[in-house]
């Protein structure tokens, strides 16, 4: 292995493919990333868990069976209000300081099940959900956000800490920080990864999220849960493929510089011979982004009800006032907002005709500066009560060279199809910008 | 308490007052319905797995200390798919015969923080699923199914071994176990009881299901949850009430006893002055149950992935066969699938227009002879579609005698006001048939 650089910046894919040549080793792969950690936690902070003897020791129990699957001696971060065996969960809250699961999450059981090593516990927002921030920092400018509330998960995998790591999104909480990470991230469709093991917040929403550092690596993960399936019709090859912009009525929330760059990879795109398209923004969209808010705060309230009741005093104050600043919800009300975001999925869905994908963007802007805000979910929010699968590619940079993601953004259940219009997307532009280069 | 009869037939509601009154002890409570069990388990075998003197210890820790809610002091059981921190979860899964888990469901913690005593755990299908079928037997008819999946949660609430209990319904694993045993039964909303801690089936369809033996107790449940709001405008006084009755295309699946039941009790609500109308069958909701069944299938396919992967030997054949045999579901189809289910649950809404709730049968029957069935969920696939609250009341019964269950419905969020409603017939039509008597 002499001749390649660091070892940690093997995406997933990578390492699987020399380790199934057997040139190399989990354990020699683990330590690099683990070495790779050290030299960087003390700035960066994504870890709220980590045990390096005991992330070898799994290494060294892959490399001594035989291999399971592609995961096969993969380490994987989780974010910690995934549960784990194996690991502290707490939630970034003291209720649970002490607190270690028995079970793993149903995500983890199946990473387990195919072999993946358990590297650590990854910082979260209290409860992926508001209070208490974690202490991370964006691995591009550690005066910056790595946004959240998978912030951990965000920022471990694109400063080549871990390949691979699962969060989760109810607003958003996977694209938003994979963006402002330079990460490659990944909001499959709703209920498709079962959210068995991990902290609900509203259950119309809560959805695991996926972050790597290549698109191969989605489908590593992707495929881990049975979700890798033939796209028929074959998506088509570069540069033949049809794609749709979606700017939404927000886009007066983009950035100048976000709504830029975005421009200038509409030309890059349309030079190359992609057929774009606008998307006209359906009718049926109007309040998308405040009927996924009554949705979340319905659901926070029964969420968050156990804690409520035995430990108030431990739940942070802007956490306690996030819940009770709740908007007065009749059962009309709810009633309305869930069918209206059920009439929009069909509309979005319909409008979206034979595009190859839709693309919009990831966030309004690069991360912003501070610890104390996570940024926000503006172009996150609507596709989350859509239920449908979104992938952010780090393919939009600030001026000062921060990243921004472009999200692509399909029907539901058409997890696998996107992923391939990402492959395509990312083969024909490829980015090799990291925070180490 | 001398002059009452046996402590053990008090509702938990009748008792909870009595407690609060210092007339009744929880221990004195729980300890009769041990005895109960004591008397009936042998030929019932409603429970899979009960220590005595656990629920006795919790009970006098009720006692000593101040009175939480109304829920202080009363035994609960659990269906033995939804996790506890004392006590075993095994699924019926010889996957997890030695399981223990360190934390409790939500929905069991927040009985818990209420001050409710775990009596134990109830015998369920294999996952709630299928497969292994439990030994529990119909308290009016040992011969007989108790229906299922939840078939220990409705056994021994309507035998009178604890007053409440809770169970999951995903087809009709509530509704159905409640009207062949003769319980209070009610599914309520979708996701207003988060499932978090509950081994998962199909995430669109998973709901918390409540066991009691009156109405006033499915409320004292439903407030723990914080579901017992305001009803405006109230609902009217019987005999005011407006009910539509809803047949279904499926009328003729009804076996008929079933249906001269339910007409006799037509003519019953008629004459006392009940305003009854015929619920036109909206279009919309044409094969609403095999949409149902096509959510279900994918569902499971994700959601015993886990199991599958590491210990495939251990899982029932009947269990392997039923997640094999799934349609050959695409992405359109499962979308096609939803996206009717979403217009259905409108259409209804809708039709249901200014009606106080709509009446039909719980189960085609009552209990089939045999334990190696459990029986149709014809009338529940439906409701459970549609993601709306549902109870059934004990007000039919089979010419031998056998219960079975009247099936109010409502529009979702709608719970307090469908409990209101069932409280109001339940006053009319008082019923006070039990296995025992």
């Amino acid at each position: 292995m002499g001749s390649l650089s660091p070892l940690w910046r093997l995406t997933a894919s990578q390492a699987s493919a020399l380790m199934q040549q057997g040139r190399l080793s989990s354990e020699q792969y683990v330590h690099a990333c683990l070495e790779r950690i050290q030299a960087r936690e003390p700035q960066v902070q994504a870890w709220a868990h980590l045990d390096p003897q005991a992330a070898l020791a799994q290494a060294k129990a892959c490399d001594a069976q035989p291999r399971r699957s592609p995961l096969h001696g993969i380490p994987v971060g989780l974010k910690d209000v995934i549960r784990s065996l194996d690991q502290p969960t707490r939630f970034n809250s003291p209720i649970y300081e002490q607190h270690q699961p028995n079970e793993d999450a149903h995500c983890m059981a199946v990473l387990r099940a195919k072999g993946a090593v358990l590297m650590g516990k990854l910082q979260t927002l209290e409860f992926a959900c508001g209070g208490q921030f974690p202490p991370t920092r964006n691995p591009w400018d550690l005066q910056r956000t790595p946004g959240g509330s998978s912030s951990g998960s965000g920022a471990a995998v694109a400063d080549g800490m871990v390949p691979l790591a699962l969060g989760t999104q109810t607003g958003g909480s996977t694209i938003r920080p994979a963006a402002f990470c330079g990460a490659v991230g990944m909001k499959p469709t709703w209920g498709r990864i079962p959210f068995d093991g991990i902290k609900s917040f509203a259950a119309h929403l809560d959805t695991v999220g996926l972050f790597a550092r290549s698109v191969d690596d989605l489908a590593l993960l992707l495929g881990a849960y049975g979700l890798i399936e033939p796209s028929l019709p074959p998506v088509p090859p570069w540069p033949q493929l049809k794609l749709m912009v979606c700017r939404t009525p927000l886009w007066d929330q983009a950035e100048a510089p976000a709504q830029a760059a975005f421009d200038g990879l509409l030309e890059r795109l349309r030079s190359a011979g992609v057929q774009l398209r606008e998307m006209p923004w359906p009718q049926e969209l109007a309040a998308i982004n405040t009927w996924q808010d009554e949705v979340m705060q319905d659901g926070g309230r029964s969420a968050f009800l156990p804690e409520m009741l035995t430990a108030p005093d431990l739940l942070h104050a802007d956490f306690k006032a996030k819940l009770a600043n709740h908007l007065q919800l009749t059962p009309a009300g709810m009633r309305l907002a869930l069918d209206r975001i059920a009439q929009a999925r069909m509309a979005f869905e319909t409008t979206m005709d034979d595009a190859d994908a839709v693309i919009s963007l990831s966030a309004p802007g690069p991360a912003p500066l501070g610890l104390q805000s996570q940024g926000m979910a503006t172009f996150n929010r609507l596709w989350t009560a859509l239920q449908v699968p979104c992938i952010s590619l780090p393919l939009l940079w600030s001026p000062e060279g921060l990243p921004m993601g472009l999200q692509l953004i399909h029907r539901r259940y058409e997890d696998h199809r996107l992923i391939e219009v990402a492959r395509t997307i990312e083969a024909a532009l490829p980015q090799e910008r990291h925070p180490w280069n």
